[in-house]
């Protein structure tokens, strides 16, 4: 089989850029419209993505948060939300941004497994830390936890969801009614793990799922964050401006997963992209200048601390002066890090970054015809940059429609992208193994050694 | 406006009665069939039912839970299935079981007001503890807190839900794509909780969802789980066998409630039934001898360990003689007290008990035609026993359209039930009122003052 390009659609009802509310196309209430999203998913699913995603943070986005021009200040819970999407759609996945610092993995489980079952296998897990002050302030904490201890606690936590999803092996149900046996008691397993962070007994209350386990997606840049997607992703997000650095990612993340003794096929790389795409290049640009001219400037300072974690007060500075230096924080550090190259390789003014980042927030941002787009697409799919790409519409819907009408066509004509589903689940979808149950493995193990 | 009889509807989709997936009217696979869950909904739609409810463990059940042939096993998460129901109905309310000890607030708030936004308005919590062992070591615990410890916490804990769907005032947002003002700064209000069990900071990220606070439901009927009610809740489910005694309860709580300073009209009384519906009484009791035939004793025997929190571990004991005395617990009191009570005063046996409770799992059960159920349902309501019931189909789907086609058109006849939905929320169908946002309150208050 050739190998095709992957594509997640990064679809928040309020849109991606900053002032992508402020669009004449889009609906102002999109953010928290229920049938916008069903739009939205019903879009991108005849646009044949793979999968819709949502991010998701646990306190009111951006850097204070109160501003009164941040429409990302209220949205829906994503596990919520797509439960409702799934039935209204038939063939596209969800993944799911949820968080293993203030989650208990027992709830986590059971969110996603339900979300698989109801979807029809349809589900994924975007694993976060959840990196802002503002977020620990909402769970009983004064301050964060250390970055270090963070991705600890995701490590073992994606460990105890994972053990959970194995409680039922996948022939464990009889439903005999005549003998009235309901399930085969040998294959319900408790879990009993003991850790550093967590103790749960188990068994899951869900059975398993028609995945055996929702994908797994992970987006940190930081080393533990490689280290975590290295370990445990399927499907890893990520954010670059240019082909070289998502080149060492691709490198590194597949020698690691190798290393691990991984599939490295099995560990997809999807970098974000944020497209204007016009017919012609001046109508691509036409578009780009619309949006960034919506932006007001408290926005864009608002949204530079909120991408740096709120570590990026700029209220006061010159707007037209250069980022001043900042001290290390334990936020996110990948991100502000990200931040700040961009603004040094282009030399940018204050204003200037946060037009761009306005867009992608750290995504690779295009601007072109659909030609020069799919382009650039196979360029890093060719050349051990991407497996695929997380396309952020910098508005909705119609930076989407853009998208499916002239891009989707273009990638399909030169064979880099499915003309049809293939398959019932996500994983059967992106070519994703399905995970074999650590009992019957176990089981089928003890066997073969006899 | 006459008072009319509240109706909810108790589905889990493997239905009530413990040998009810083995009725050959049901699907074995029920519980976990998202497609039975949307019949169901649509089934209980069809018959004007104020809102289906689902309860709600966080362990598998039952007393070890490992039995064979223990059907409830494996189930939905319920705020997740019932956003996947929403779109599929129109009117129906939804009654999702949450934990106040093993849930944090923000997210519990967040996963509410989702559900409240996708489904325009019908969301409703029922509130619980969640007192199993089985479910403390799920979550880190060896053992379960204390009941006291339990119940001082929920009640801060729903207040601090409460506080986090204030967050935003119900004219907050302006999305002005002139000004670029999205929401009225002095409109979005900081939590700011300070307690013995929680911090939370606030805001919420959510918006105020179109009921203003999901409405609150709550079972507990020991001295803490009436205070919490008649503190808290809009709707209480209760289980009596008796006129009497629920008429104790229904003036305990209406008198704690008025004493508090509440309206007790807007403390609705919903006491369990589990009916057994016949065209005749030979019908109705052919059906109740049919389903109590299909227990196995090693099923009757577990579930009254389950409904006991597990302490009642009745293995080995002669199933025909009577309950051995136990020690006291700190898991469900009132449901091992309510268990005892029934045991007692009808001289059961073992046998005789488990297969009383297992249609009902201590609720009332009434076997007879529409006429004989109507008649007791009429007597409860008109008597200050009921403003309405939680009706606990014992085997679905056909034990739920029986009272859909049989018991509601009496109620009907009678003037006792509605013949159309009343209004567009779970709060306007139950005559509830809407919860004034308690910033726009203070400030109008203020004003008031000057």
């Amino acid at each position: 089989m050739t190998r095709k390009i992957r594509l997640g659609a990064f679809l928040p009802g309020g849109g991606q850029h900053v002032a992508a509310w402020r669009h004449p196309d889009s609906p102002a209430d999109g953010a928290t419209s229920f049938a916008f999203h069903v739009q939205l998913a019903q879009e991108a699913e005849r646009g044949l993505f793979d999968a819709y995603f949502l991010a998701d943070g646990l306190a009111v986005s951006f850097g204070g948060g109160m501003e009164g021009g941040n429409a990302k200040v209220a949205g829906f819970e994503p596990v919520t939300l797509f439960a409702a999407l799934a039935p209204l759609t038939r063939h596209i996945g969800f993944i799911a941004t949820a968080s293993t610092t203030y989650e208990e993995p027992y709830n986590l489980a059971r969110k996603f497994a339900s979300l698989d079952l109801i979807s029809d296998g349809r589900a994924g897990w975007n694993v976060v830390t959840t990196a802002t002050e503002a977020a620990a302030q909402n769970f009983n904490l004064d301050r964060q936890h250390p970055h270090a201890v963070r991705y600890a606690r995701a490590a073992e936590h994606v460990e105890v969801v994972r053990k959970l999803w194995d409680s039922f092996e996948d022939d464990a149900f009889l439903r005999d009614k005549e003998t009235g046996r309901f399930f085969h008691e040998g294959k319900l397993h408790l879990t009993d793990h003991h850790g550093a962070h967590f103790k749960v007994k188990g068994p899951l209350n869900v059975s398993r799922s028609p995945q055996g386990h929702p994908v797994i997606v992970q987006a940190g840049q930081s080393e533990d964050g490689r280290a975590l997607a290295a370990a445990t992703a399927e499907v890893i997000f990520t954010a670059h401006q240019r082909l070289e650095t998502a080149q060492e990612f691709y490198r590194d993340i597949k020698a690691r997963a190798r290393g691990l003794g991984r599939d490295p096929a099995h560990v997809l790389i999807m970098p974000g992209v944020s497209p204007f795409v016009g017919r012609t290049l001046d109508e691509a640009r036409e578009k780009y200048d619309r949006l960034t001219g919506l932006i007001l400037p408290e926005d864009g300072i608002s949204l530079l601390n909120g991408l740096t974690g709120g570590t990026l007060d700029l209220r006061g500075h010159d707007l037209d002066g250069p980022l001043p230096p900042a001290p290390p924080t334990e936020g996110m550090k990948s991100r502000q890090a990200l931040i700040r190259q961009i603004a040094d390789e282009n030399n940018f003014t204050i204003r200037q970054l946060y037009q761009w980042v306005a867009s992608a927030r750290g995504h690779f941002t295009l601007v072109g015809t659909a030609e020069s787009i799919a382009d650039t697409l196979q360029e890093w799919f060719e050349s051990e940059a991407a497996d695929g790409f997380n396309i952020l519409p910098p508005w909705l819907p119609t930076g989407l429609t853009d998208f499916v009408d002239l891009v989707i066509p273009e990638l399909q004509r030169r064979g880099l992208f499915r003309t049809a589903y293939e398959g019932r689940t996500l994983r059967e979808n992106l070519g994703l193994p399905f995970p074999a149950n650590r009992h019957a493995q176990a089981r089928a193990a003890a066997r073969a050694a006899e």
